[in-house]
């Protein structure tokens, strides 16, 4: 007799559940197992990456590094201390003035205008379109920027060091809500709203920062995350904490312009993205370069291109085209107002945050659209692609749990769920700002490709 | 044939789940329903009260006004304003020095001194014993303090303005953390600091207040509630979002004061909750005074006794020996330091907070004890005994349903569900301060005698 034949089956069931439901039926005892195929065209090269013998290790190394990183806010500086003349920066993959998008444009022709290198909107396109300016990535400068991104010499950058690996990361200060430059509005109450923060905003914060000494942003992420921050779309708990610390200092720093810089911080619940964006950034880059490391270092999209870095793949980015959000509109408008996905605010995610968050964040849904479930949900699907879960940012909800953190791109192209990223959404013409908010899945493309490199580079 | 016999048996089952099984495994269908013994010695009360045919159109009347309540802050006034000479407030029902715990002198002596009563605590103590000082509860002056809530003339109060129905209630200014009159603590140092409120933070919260005209704290605390505050036990983000928004006023109405201020309430994540308990207090006063109803409008406790007031009663206290806490302890005190439960901060259950609002508040298992799991439980358990959800109080855990608010002493007396209270502990002792954190029961009996003076008002 068959020896399959001589005992009771007991059968391991594998995706669709119609074997496993047929068998029950006829009580046979059945393990179900959940799978879901890999990423298209990414089997040869997934055996190939997980046979890389360094990668576990590796992975832990870089995993570990990220959510060992400790980063503080140090200071505030104006980025012409840091920026080459007749260079901007932009968030994303580099991109050129003929790829950029409406909102990207509309962006740089602000920056243009705000440093007085073009008359008009007009001028400042025909220069920008001639090459005027150097365009760089905010990720190449150590940087990173919301939205458009955009980075010229006179705006005011959060300076940020990891204290436990000793790197530093800056993002640009938030300029409020409503038109703004990182919508890719610049009109002349966005360049009035720029030269403010140049001239008291900037100063009074680095005065501001020089009395407080550095501010332990760990910290303050994890109490933001036990109070419904997600720290991407929701950063009203964060941005409170940060003020009562900041505001004595404040008082005693800048008197004359006390008083104006607090009304400003408390008109905009989203100040704190930016300190949010710099601590995600100091702590990403301590798991870089990593030989064999599969960890997504950075996702960063410049409005055309989604791409992400690798930590065992130095500074290459790996895209795909951007897709557009789903998600909430402002006031009249909608889906075909919307450009694709932009900003490097897609840091927070790569560090266990914003969308991979959600579920501590319930009241995030009014934001972006969907129920309590699907933010809970949410989290715990991005479990399945993730190296750690972070051992200080935790979900009360989930009995404390750390957030996912340390997107592999083997587990990405393996369960081909891709990481979860909520967004704001900006008008796709130049000079709109921002029309909603929403979901956004990247584009499976960016991963197939960074994963077929990690098994070229295992040759 | 017996008719019951004719057709296939259909068993309503109740209480102890044993018939409903023993029949369940005989496939007899069955609807079992919970069902717990009303508190011992109500039942006769019960049926009167609930016979009382003006009963659901008062209890919807109260909740209605007890919910519609929009309470404002409209100003901060020290005591002697509004309290005769050689009175002082303390917290729940009316208590003589004789029968007083050490909390509750501690505090009296404490305010004793502060006043010029007494040269020193033995002074003090002999002067209160021999009736120096009228002590009268702050619930019969429009008032709530937390622990022993002892209010003397040269402390300041907030002024909380209910803008649908007129009414204003007030409740001290919160001293922080440590070593604090409200806990019974009389030392230098708490004397020092209630000297510095007098002089400093009281004029300049004052005068910010006039410049910021009536900050609307059913806004304010809908909004806490999605951060994670319950706003008994954690008012971390109710504190934040408030300073946040005086900041700016406080610059500019008391420049000199500024940072001392701002630095103080910045040092004192409960510095919202007395804020909170004057607007609690502006809501359920809204609901008192409707003949017929059986909502309660007040629980309190004065260290020794736990009150309840109802609606249907006017002003009459009904009372039970107040429980000790069950929670997490300070260093290295225990439940043998532990005072009975002390305050008027239960007016924040008593209005569908605290408590009743844990669902929303994960993180205070942290600082009272337990698993989220029963956080979640025991506001759902709240639901059976109150008449309604707040339609401006919601939980984003639960889909954003209202918190349960209004507790119907028969619904109490019917289930034999008794209020959850989360609150601070303070030592027994008179100068100990705060010992600890954690949840108490109120006394069955004091919602018993409730239930039978509504019975009897009802003959």
């Amino acid at each position: 007799m068959n020896p399959l034949l001589a005992s009771s089956p007991h059968v391991i069931t594998v995706g669709a559940g119609l074997l496993d439901e047929a068998l029950r039926a006829q009580a046979v005892p059945t393990t179900p197992v959940a799978w879901r195929p890999p990423l298209p065209g990414t089997a040869a090269a997934l055996a190939a990456a997980l046979a890389d013998p360094r990668r576990h290790e590796a992975n832990a190394l870089a995993v570990g590094r990220l959510t060992a990183a400790r980063p503080h806010l140090v200071g505030v500086r104006r980025a012409s201390e840091l920026l080459e003349a007749g260079t901007f920066l932009h968030a994303g993959p580099p991109i050129t003035w003929e790829r950029a998008s409406g909102p990207m444009r509309g962006a740089l022709i602000g920056a243009m205008l705000l440093e007085g290198g073009a008359a008009d909107e007009h001028e400042a396109a025909d220069r920008l379109a001639a090459g005027a300016v150097t365009l760089r990535p905010c990720h190449e400068h150590g940087a990173v920027g919301p939205m458009a991104g955009v980075v010229s010499p006179s705006m005011w950058l959060f300076e940020v060091r990891d204290d436990e690996h000793g790197g530093t990361a800056y993002c640009s200060l938030n300029e409020g809500l409503g038109k703004v430059l990182r919508y890719g509005a610049y009109g002349p109450e966005v360049l009035e709203r720029l030269r403010w923060m140049d001239r008291v905003l900037g100063p009074a914060l680095a005065a501001t920062l020089e009395r407080t000494g550095p501010i332990d942003l760990r910290s303050l992420i994890a109490q933001a995350l036990q109070m419904g921050d997600e720290l991407h779309n929701r950063n009203r708990a964060a941005t409170s904490l940060l003020l009562r610390e900041l505001a004595p200092a404040v008082v005693e720093a800048a008197p004359g312009a006390a008083a104006e810089v607090l009304r400003f911080v408390n008109g905009n619940d989203h100040f704190f993205l930016n300190v949010g964006m710099a601590a995600a950034k100091a702590a990403t880059d301590a798991a870089r370069d990593v030989p064999g490391s599969s960890l997504v270092v950075a996702m960063a999209r410049n409005g055309t291109d989604f791409g992400v870095q690798v930590s065992g793949l130095g500074g290459r980015w790996f895209t795909g085209p951007a897709g557009v959000p789903d998600g909430l509109y402002l006031g009249s408008y909608g889906p075909e107002d919307a450009n694709p996905d932009i900003g490097d605010s897609t840091i927070t995610e790569t560090s266990g945050l914003g969308g991979f968050a959600m579920a501590a964040s319930p009241a995030i849904v009014r934001f972006v659209g969907g129920e309590v479930a699907d933010a809970v949900r949410a989290t715990r699907s991005m479990y399945e692609i993730t190296l750690a879960e972070h051992p200080v940012y935790q979900i009360p909800g989930l009995g404390f749990r750390g957030t996912p953190v340390g997107i592999d791109v083997t587990l990405v192209a393996r369960t081909g769920l891709l990481p979860v990223v909520n967004t704001g959404i900006a008008g796709r013409v130049a000079g709109t700002g921002q029309v909603g908010a929403g979901l956004v899945a990247p584009p499976a493309e960016a991963f197939t490709r960074a994963l077929l490199a990690l098994a070229e580079a295992n040759k």
